[in-house]
């Protein structure tokens, strides 16, 4: 089913205890279109770089499902360049350099070749553009999923409450959650956030897993416990991709479905931070990602004791 | 099967965003004691208090379970007092007042009659107060379980690696997983600290929920997302009396079935945190137990993609 994803397509400079690298491809985007393509191919990309973005970059995208049609060139632009080095135990992260470039003035432009886009991933931007997307759509579709960050919180709190009531699904970390709510415990922030329009609503607690709630219902998928996360960067994306790529491959978006797709989100998160940016979902294995998830399953089964007496 | 637990019985005074108490019933062995037996009775308890030590509430441990034969009251000295206060969003506490009194010279005298022991349960005291408990049991236990705290790894790190290694499992929370390993990444800490001697070892993260960790193997049981958490005080070691209490009742100590029992633990911490001090494990139900532990288990539940496809 057709796939929309709008976000950022950028470079990254990640400095982790575990070495830096120069600018490399990055941005939400990117992430969230590599996950996805895993599930579901072609992932329609609406994004702007600059002329600085090399053009094996796109092709890199390419390959990896990406339909490049609504990427937008911009001659004489630079592209958007965040640069950020994390702390030891790799929880928190420090900013050095954000470039906003050509995406300050972003015009999401919809190719005519999206409008029967059915599932919709707004990737994090700022959200008055993740919300003319919606509204350049001709149809609306049977799904939207929204990603947003502490940011727009801070700067732009209306704008951003005027486009997550538009929204089906939000996905935010615990931090975002408490912000945005004004509520320290996760249940009652998940009340007042859905009530602000979402159906559904995704709180990402990073090494401590993911809840999903929608209505009276929460399911919960933990995080695998690894033995090192290499660079985190990216992860939250990954996530988002894996989960609505699941969901547009499989055309299922009933809450016993959008666990699994969780469940697959998380399998493709565990992927992304073993390596330095996209570099381990570049090359990924229908077989690993099945065995991944496997081990997310294998992690909380339980066979019950009277299922045991009754064998 | 024969159940001993020590360690402290005492009083306490909590103040938490939600109110606060005069000096209450406490302790390791208190919240343990209570929480095991429901599972199983009586549960032998190796204490000290002193004389101001209410009747009325070594009657209650008597009326929930308790065998208090191997509780000491000392004349003309003070119970063990503790006061804290947590932060607004529980997740940090200032200790106010800790007065030792009758745990500063606290010798553990085992019963005769509590030599049949065949678990036994070592709740957070001194080290070489929780070995000497071990020594004296004239045949070793088919289960020792420990609980312990960053307090013994500060100011007797030599004797608390010495008690460690004598023990089966080793319940501790992350903090104090990584403190004692110098390890952040806690599949690292796992390795290292079951190196020490523990065969298994839990590491319970609170609102995050619990590790359970065996060689090789590892088991994830969440923490039940709750509207409000009144009072986390006992929730450890209402967790680690529900874990043993539920291994005793059922004489099972294989994998699969501490992971039922790290499910039954959590569970039972999941009501401790509902009222302040002892308060919600006074009265529950095996009903409204088992209903909260289906409730852990709907959770985590996936019914896998292939499942639905051949139904």
């Amino acid at each position: 089913m057709s796939l929309v994803v709008i976000g950022s397509v950028a470079f990254d400079a990640l400095e982790t205890p575990f070495g830096k690298t120069d600018k490399i491809i990055g941005g939400a985007a990117t992430y969230i279109s590599l996950s996805a393509s895993y599930s579901v191919k072609p992932v329609k990309l609406v994004a702007v770089v600059g002329d600085d973005f090399p053009q094996s970059d796109i092709l890199l995208l390419e390959e990896h499902g990406a339909d490049t049609e609504g990427l937008q060139i911009k001659q004489g632009e630079k592209s958007f360049f965040w640069s950020g080095k994390y702390s030891n135990d790799l929880n928190s992260r420090e900013t050095l350099v954000t470039e906003l470039n050509v995406l300050a003035d972003f015009d999401p432009i919809i190719p005519d070749s999206y409008q029967d886009c059915k599932y919709l991933m707004l990737g994090n931007l700022a959200p008055q553009v993740q919300r003319l997307v919606i509204q350049r759509l001709v149809n609306r579709p049977k799904l939207i999923v929204m990603d947003t960050m502490n940011f727009w919180m801070d700067v732009a709190l209306d704008e951003l409450k005027t486009t997550i009531e538009m929204v089906d699904v939000l996905s935010i970390n615990d931090e975002e959650a408490r912000q945005l709510s004004g509520q320290h415990s996760l249940v009652k922030a998940a009340k007042i956030i859905m009530a602000m329009g979402p159906k559904t609503l995704i709180i990402k607690k990073g090494e401590h897993g993911a809840l999903l709630f929608c209505k009276n219902k929460v399911f919960f998928a933990p995080a695998l416990p690894l033995e090192e996360v290499f660079d985190p960067t990216g992860a939250g994306d990954t996530f988002a991709g894996g989960f609505i790529g699941y969901l547009a491959a499989t055309d299922d978006i009933s809450f016993e479905n959008m666990k699994r797709a969780v469940v697959h989100g998380s399998a493709m998160a565990s992927f992304c931070v073993e390596k330095f940016g996209t570099e381990r979902l570049l090359n990924l294995t229908q077989e690993e990602i099945e065995a991944r998830e496997q081990q997310f399953a294998d992690l909380v089964a339980v066979v019950p004791a009277t299922a045991v007496q009754n064998a």
